[in-house]
C-alpha cells in the first residue's frame, strides 16, 4: 500500500506533513483507511490511520479490532479508553504541523473533537486530492473489481430461473442477495433494488412486499462486494410478453446506453458522456423521462465519487478509470427501465466489464 | 411523525426556530431523516428535511428521489440542480435564525457549505438532543424491532441445520442472510458475521474463506432491518463435541449476560450493568479477555448511540429504551464466545426480545 500512499501525497497541492483518516460509527467510516491499509475483516468504527509522505503508516485502533488490525504489516497502536486514543494521536503527530483530513468523511463532531484535542495544527481538507487519487484504479484494484463484475454476471444469468408467479419483491431481492454470496462475494454492494411493475418507475425503490404480476417489469439492480470492491449492474426484464410500449423503453434505453459506450475513451470530458446520452433520450418519446446522472465512479464505494458522467463533470477520463453507464426512462405509474453496465476506461475506448446479455428478456 | 418533531424541539435545551437534517452521498446518510419522515423506499442522497417546532417538515429531494418522497405526506419540494438545492434551502429557511443542526451526521464539507450558502444563521449541535430523543422508542418503532427480532430468532434456529462440513464460512452468511430475507426482512442490518475456529477471537471479524473443522466454534452475529428497524443476536455454536475449555467460554459468558440481564431495569445507570458484566469475567479464568462494551442501544441504526452498556455511560434507563446484552470472551489464537440478545427496559426489569435458545448447541 507504500505505493498508493505516496500517490496521495504526490497528488495534494498543499504542503502537509501527514494525513489523518478518522472512521466514526458505523457507517461514517472512511473507506480510505481501506485504500491505505489492506485488512479483508474488521469494521475500524472510531480507528485512525496517519498516513507520512514517505508512504508508512500509522494504525491507532480500538482493543476491539485489534486482533484485526495485526494481519497488516503496519505500525499498530491499540487503545483501550476514548482519551487513550486522542493521547496516542496527539503522540503519534508530535512533529506534524500541517495535517490533511478528508472533509468529505470527517464529520462535523469530530473535526471539532480535532481542534480541541490537536491544538496548534493547521488542518487542511484533502477530500479532492483523495477522490483524484482512487478515480484511476492500480493492478489489485482492477483485479477485485473484475472478480466483482464476475459474481453478478452470475447472477444476473440466474434471475429468469428464479422469478415466478406470485412472486414478492422482497423474495426475488433474497434470491438475487443469495445468489451474489453464493458466488464468492463477501457481501452485497448496497440494498439490492428489485421491483416490480410501477415500483420500477422509482430509480432508488429497492424492494416491498409487491407481487409479481403478468406484463411487469421486473427491474434488477444490485452489486457484490469482493474484497471490500464493489461492482454495480442493472437490467430490466418483463414478466410476460411485452408490450410496444415497453419494448420501446428498452430499445430506446440500450440505444441510450451505447451512445454513452461510444463516447468513452481517455481523454474526453464526462460531461460528454451524458451529453450525448441525455440528449438522445430527450429527442426521443421519452423525453425528460431520464431524471439522473449516466454513470459514477465504482470502486471501494458504489459511489466512488471524483467523477461522475453528469453534466456538470468536467473531468478528463483517464485509462484504469472504472465507471457505470446506466441511462433509464422512467414513467411514474407506469413503469421504467434502466440498463446498467460496469467500464474501464481504455486510452482509445473502453472495456465493458460486466457481460450479461443488454436484449430485453421476457421470462 | 409530527409527534416525534415535537418530542425533539421540546428535548432542545438552546432556543432554535428550525432543524435541517442533511444527508450526504451514501453512507453518510442521517437516520434521523427516516425518523422525522415515514419512507420505506429510496435513498435519499444529497436530500434535506427541515424541520419546525410545530411539527411540521418540508422535505427537499433531488429529482431521482421525487417519486419515492410523494409517498409521505410532508410537504416536498423538488431540486433538478445543486445549485438549485441551496436557492430552495435559503428560501424555506429565510425567517429562521437559530438552526438546529446534527454535528455527528453532518459532514465538514456540507458543514462548511451550509456556512457560505446559508450566511448569518447561527448553527447549533443538537446531535445530543436527537440521540436522546430516539434512546426512548415508541410504540410504532418497538413493533418494527419486535417485528426484526422473531426474524433473526427464526433465522437462528435453522442454523444447526444449514451448517455441515467443509463448509466455508462466506457460504454460511449466504445462508442466513437468506434466511433473514425470507422470513419478511427488508434486508440485513449489517454484514453478518459467520465465523468458525480461530477467527471467533476477532469481534468485528466478518467471514471469509475459512473452511469449518471439526471441534471449531461457529459464531453466528447478525441482524434483520424490517422497515428501517433493526435487530441483532448472536450465538457460539460447536461443530461437533464441545471441549471443557469450550463449554467454559460458553458458560462463563451465559453467566454473564443472566448477571447484566438482572441488573437491567428503568432508573439505574447504564454503566451498571457493564461494570457488573465486566467484574464476573474479571473475576473468572477469563480475566481481561472481554474487550469491548456490553451492549449498544438499537433502532434505526445498529448503533443506536446515546446510550450503551459501558463503563463511561451514566444515563440512566427509562422505560421502553431498547439495547442489545452481549458478554464475550475472546482468547487470540484459540476463539471466542459470544451471546447477544435485544432487550427493551421496563419500569422493574425488561423483557428480552430474542427468543432464541441460549443453551450451548453442538451441530
Amino acid at each position: 500500500m507504500k505505493q498508493r500512499i505516496k500517490k496521495i501525497f504526490s497528488n495534494v497541492s498543499e504542503s502537509i506533513d501527514a494525513i489523518i483518516l478518522k472512521n466514526s460509527s458505523e457507517p461514517f467510516i472512511d473507506k480510505n483507511f481501506f485504500y491505505t491499509i489492506s485488512l479483508e475483516h474488521g469494521l475500524f468504527e472510531g480507528c485512525s490511520a496517519v498516513l507520512y509522505p514517505e508512504g508508512n503508516i500509522d494504525v491507532i485502533v480500538s482493543e476491539l479490532e485489534s486482533e484485526s488490525a495485526k494481519k497488516s504489516d503496519n505500525n499498530i497502536k491499540i487503545y483501550k479508553k476514548q482519551k487513550d486514543f486522542y493521547e496516542m494521536l496527539r503522540e503519534t503527530i508530535k512533529s506534524s504541523k500541517n495535517i490533511g483530513l478528508n472533509f468529505n468523511c470527517i464529520t462535523l463532531k469530530d473535526f471539532l473533537k480535532f481542534e480541541k484535542e490537536l491544538p496548534n495544527k493547521n488542518f487542511v481538507d484533502i477530500s479532492s486530492t483523495l477522490m483524484k487519487t482512487r478515480m484511476v484504479k492500480d493492478e489489485l484494484e482492477i483485479k477485485k473489481i473484475r472478480k466483482a463484475t464476475e459474481i453478478v454476471d452470475k447472477a444476473m444469468l440466474k434471475i429468469p430461473e428464479v422469478v415466478h408467479e406470485e412472486m414478492y419483491e422482497y423474495e426475488l431481492a433474497a434470491e438475487i442477495n443469495n445468489l451474489i454470496q453464493k458466488n464468492g462475494a463477501g457481501g452485497i454492494a448496497f440494498d439490492t433494488i428489485s421491483s416490480f411493475g410501477k415500483n420500477t418507475a422509482e430509480p432508488h425503490y429497492s424492494h416491498g412486499k409487491t407481487k409479481l404480476k403478468d406484463g411487469d417489469f421486473v427491474l434488477c439492480d444490485f452489486g457484490a462486494c469482493y474484497e471490500r470492491y464493489n461492482s454495480d449492474i442493472t437490467r430490466t426484464f418483463v414478466f410476460g410478453k411485452a408490450s410496444e410500449k415497453q419494448k420501446n423503453m428498452h430499445n430506446t434505453v440500450l440505444k441510450a446506453q451505447k451512445i454513452g459506450f461510444d463516447k468513452i475513451k481517455s481523454g474526453i470530458e464526462a460531461h460528454f458522456v451524458h451529453d450525448s446520452v441525455n440528449e438522445f433520450i430527450n429527442k426521443s418519446k421519452f423525453r425528460g423521462r431520464f431524471i439522473h446522472s449516466t454513470g459514477h465512479s465504482l470502486g471501494l464505494n458504489v459511489h466512488d465519487g471524483g467523477i461522475g458522467f453528469n453534466e456538470e463533470s468536467r473531468v478528463l477520463l483517464e485509462k484504469n478509470m472504472v465507471l457505470t453507464v446506466e441511462p433509464g426512462v422512467y414513467i411514474p405509474g407506469f413503469g421504467g427501465v434502466r440498463i446498467e453496465d460496469d467500464i474501464i476506461v481504455k486510452k482509445d475506448g473502453l472495456e465493458i466489464l460486466t457481460k450479461s446479455t443488454r436484449d430485453l428478456i421476457e421470462i
